[in-house]
């Protein structure tokens, strides 16, 4: 490779490189469902800069919290409760959802906003159980749906899974990946920790799927056994198992990875994977900012890919592939697939065996 | 902590903090037994850089390969084959040995030397089976011994612990670290690959054991539990379970570690700890060069610790503790730990269960 391949390749990617539709091709209306930070400031905003999106509706279990943000939003016709959204108030003035309560009260909403035919952006971990995720999936069958894993758009993410496809690094070997931040600040009283909202954990559910979900991603390969160890001490985190988890991961391709997720840690996030003929570090990765080094043979490169806004561009995807009718990478059936393996993760951390998926 | 404090901090570094001899207190005399390119290439060379240790013998299986290393080496005095060194011959030339050869080999020179009194560095692992070392550690109990462990006296290893005893990164929470390397270019036939000289594997044997001791030097905590994951698909790895593998170790104080370890992959090494108020990155780690950085809330530092032969500092140190007859941090005992969470991870690996130490 000389030099000329070096700009070639530099000057090939283009961020948007999944962009099917055109800039003025229309745009997809959206019922925020959800009213948290998340949504109020990183969802919203994000919306607000897209190309593809807009917000016409918000939903919260509270009907006041609902209309006090629409009416914070001049483009927002409607503030709802959940009630008044189940029960199909203002469902001609959005064209899709986007779900993003506590992960226990996801279904209800995908199977209210598919019933009337609109497509679905659900945040991920997609439900708090399998079976309940399986249920989702089977109520979103023929509307256009999403899992709302936003590392697939992000550029650092794609480049590198260009370049495991293209054997720049030969044959992966094994992964390294962790997420990791500190919830305790927030007091003990929040759905990630409370089971019947948030699922059999928390750091595994809500963290531990960025490394699972980003390894599979640019592997191009789904996991076939998982093993992991767990430990809660700090007393916010009686009723969950995993404070802190690591869990390894067999992927079919034989690779294997080594992730870790922490709700009680210092913030962190890496993936590195490293193949029979180099290496390929993606950190920071999972916390709204990514940067990628890659080495071959002895020779390190840091990519500099573009810094973008992950949810905008999540958004603006999802929003492209339903303007142009064609089905995401990331659909129910890919979310599933997640949910096996943690589900399998915190069955193997209880009876502290290897399970096959 | 202001500037003042940052100043003293980083000038209160001595890289031989363990050094307890004067200079000119003596020398050590080192049989060094098994000449292959370790010991060749990076022994040899740093004994001649050292402060208190000379080379007066070279051991082999084969005495001519033995008499023309000594011949090449103006200050070794004798060149003995196997059964001379074990029937006693030149034993007056040297005070301590230096035993490099297979694994499954340290033991029967371990005990030839230790029976006439010798001091004994003796390479990781210790030998191919934790009954074996069980043996090496009775049959060296009378004598000055030690592992070869050469992180114990890498100063960004050293810094690393002290950073962490005195809480810099708070509680550690998990910890990332991996070797890996590959040896397909040097053909089938070797040792490492043979489980009758290397033990049970390959790549937790003599990789594995970097991240997993560094871990328990650092942390100042011992291993409680283990869970592994192992894969061999090419050829030369036929009849050994770990051309790559991914283990996780839980330690006594809690923390969660994900090691990897592979014979056949890209060159790698690092190890990082986070904890709950920050988090320290040693990479690259393992392969004769040694580098930190460390992150405290928002703040990251790269501490530029002196770059030191790693074999010569850990000769020196040895050979220090032999002047000064104190014992040295890894005793055999401390070796016996590693053996046994070594068996662990291969009868977890066969077994599919998390295995308790």
């Amino acid at each position: 490779m000389g030099l000329d391949d070096v700009r070639d390749y530099l000057e090939s990617f283009t961020h948007r490189d999944w962009q099917a539709s055109a800039d003025d091709d229309g745009v997809v209306r959206f019922a925020l469902v959800g009213l948290g930070w998340w949504t109020k400031e990183r969802a919203m905003p994000a919306i607000e800069n897209s190309t593809f999106c807009e917000t016409t509706v918000v939903v919260s279990r509270s009907a006041e919290k609902a209309q006090r943000v629409a009416a914070e939003h001049d483009a927002v016709e409607a503030g709802l409760s959940s009630e008044e959204f189940h029960d199909g108030a203002a469902a001609d003035a959005y064209d899709a959802v986007y779900v993003c309560t506590p992960n226990a009260r996801h279904l209800e909403f995908v199977e209210s906003a598919a019933a009337r035919g609109k497509a679905v952006l659900c945040e991920k971990p997609m439900e708090a159980t399998l079976e309940r995720a399986e249920r989702l999936a089977d109520a979103a069958a023929d509307v256009p749906a999403m899992i709302a894993y936003r590392m697939h758009t992000e550029p650092a993410v794609r480049r590198a899974r260009e370049l495991v496809r293209e054997g720049a690094i030969g044959d992966p070997v094994h992964v390294h990946g962790n997420m990791s931040q500190s919830i305790t600040g927030w007091g003990p009283d929040q759905w990630r920790l409370d089971p019947d909202l948030a699922g059999p954990g928390t750091s595994v559910t809500d963290l531990g799927i960025y490394p699972l979900n980003t390894t599979r991603f640019v592997l191009e390969s789904d996991p076939v056994a998982v093993q992991s160890m767990m430990d809660s001490s700090h007393e916010y985190f009686e009723d969950v198992p995993d404070e802190v988890a690591a869990f390894n991961v067999t992927f079919e391709d034989g690779t294997l990875a080594s992730c870790t997720a922490s709700q009680h840690s210092q913030l962190d996030s890496f993936l590195k994977i490293v193949g029979s003929d180099g290496r390929l570090c993606i950190e920071p990765a999972f916390h709204s900012e990514s940067s990628l080094r890659a080495t071959v043979g002895e020779t390190t490169i840091d990519i500099e890919t573009p810094q973008v806004d992950q949810m905008e561009e999540e958004f603006d995807y999802f929003a492209d592939c339903v303007l142009d009718d064609r089905s995401p990478h990331a659909t129910p059936e890919h979310g599933l697939v997640d949910m096996q393996a943690i589900e399998a993760i915190y069955d193997a951390a209880e009876g502290n065996e290897t399970r096959t998926l």
